[in-house]
């Protein structure tokens, strides 16, 4: 029975532990606690910012998004619903903190473009990377948003060079967990390519999902040039090093 | 070189982080970093019910006060100073998270206790464990600091329980870990009879350290009855399952 049955949010956050225990170890199981730890500190934080109208600097701004978007929680899934356990000698090896960083890095940043669309809509001046880097590094938009889609695809490209890297000598359940790292970033495309959240771009009036998604997306495998320089950031510039 | 020179804080912060990486395998330093977001929370969460106005209640109080005591980086320490790592099968079974929160408990109501003096000599109501059983309790301040002390009681008598039985089956680094976890709660107390925040009770102003503890301070060998029930509050009352 809930302890909490007067409390509908935590009766359902009860359940899913529940069913985790149920068939998860106990590390899974914890991976997944401290990984909603991280989570509420980049929500909070996020929402702070947004109460003292804020608007962080692009390093600031990395570290809080890589906590809010709420990726760590969502890749601790993996190794649940795999059941193939990731040995912690590997998973808190930097050379794989940093892979599952940038996974939620890129998705954050798709994010932020597919909502981008909707929030100027809104007229909204809500912290993304775009209005950070209009903000601090005084771009026009259109400036913004060639280096945040740049930066993005600087990142996916070290993902892409570092995975291959670690791979050859990573066991058999890091070498799931890298792959599916890899499978989230097209399942979160894919997905805002369904969800009512980017599909009803005019304003908050709209009903959602009445604009369609094209039915074959463009896509290009080559990314937007050779993407800013990143070792003035302290929290992405150490992807970079030779980790591995 | 640090890269946050103009803050002093991150400067310290990252220099702890540069000396921990350069001993410790990067298992225990994550391990110390998940330590800082839960302690994060905890102490966002103190200051935003203070903010706010708000006397928790005694499970959320609890929940709270694990996390903002600073109990989780302290003893994350324990297996770097130590250099001895607790395989993560150990140090995340229900019996090893049940013995580590148990140690921070008893030092957080510790503390409080600690800290009572010179908290009502300051007329402060702040959150503490006696402040929140007399408002949500209806006790006298009499009363809430018996309860207060028994439940310490308590929970300090089933760490000792609870580590007994685990303590044969543990390999070399939990033995350690789970001794030094003791040795943490003994070091608080000690701790507590030397630093000014608790020798200057009378009031702000006074000058820290201006009372000198006894020589030889009282103290008993049996714990104060049995403590109150534990059932009714699922932040802890897992404690006493059969988890060994």
């Amino acid at each position: 029975m809930c302890p909490y049955a007067d409390d509908p949010y935590a009766v359902s956050l009860h359940d899913i532990s529940e069913r985790f225990r149920s068939c998860a170890t106990p590390v899974r199981v914890r991976r997944f606690a401290h990984a909603h730890h991280a989570w509420l500190n980049g929500v909070t934080w996020q929402i702070a910012n947004r109460a003292g109208g804020r608007m962080p600097g692009l390093d600031d701004y990395l570290t809080m998004r890589l906590h809010s978007a709420g990726g760590e929680p969502t890749y601790a899934m993996l190794e649940i619903v795999n059941a193939a356990e990731v040995p912690a000698h590997e998973m808190d090896s930097p050379a794989v903190t940093a892979l599952t960083e940038m996974a939620i890095c890129v998705d954050a940043l798709d994010n932020d473009r597919h909502s981008l669309a909707k929030g100027a809509a809104r007229r909204q001046t809500d912290q993304n990377v775009f209005t950070v880097l209009t903000h601090h590094h005084r771009l026009t938009e259109q400036q913004a948003l060639h280096e945040g889609i740049a930066l993005r695809d600087r990142v996916l490209v070290r993902f892409l060079d570092l995975r291959e890297k670690v791979m050859p000598r990573a066991g058999r359940e890091l070498r799931r967990y890298l792959t599916d790292l890899g499978h989230g970033i097209r399942g979160n495309t894919e997905w805002a390519l369904r969800v009512p959240r980017y599909l009803s771009p005019r304003d908050a009036t709209t009903a959602p999902g009445d604009v369609t998604a094209p039915e074959t997306p463009p896509f290009t495998e080559t990314p937007l040039a050779e993407g800013p320089p990143t070792h003035h950031l302290p929290t992405i510039g150490w992807w970079w090093d030779d980790l591995a």
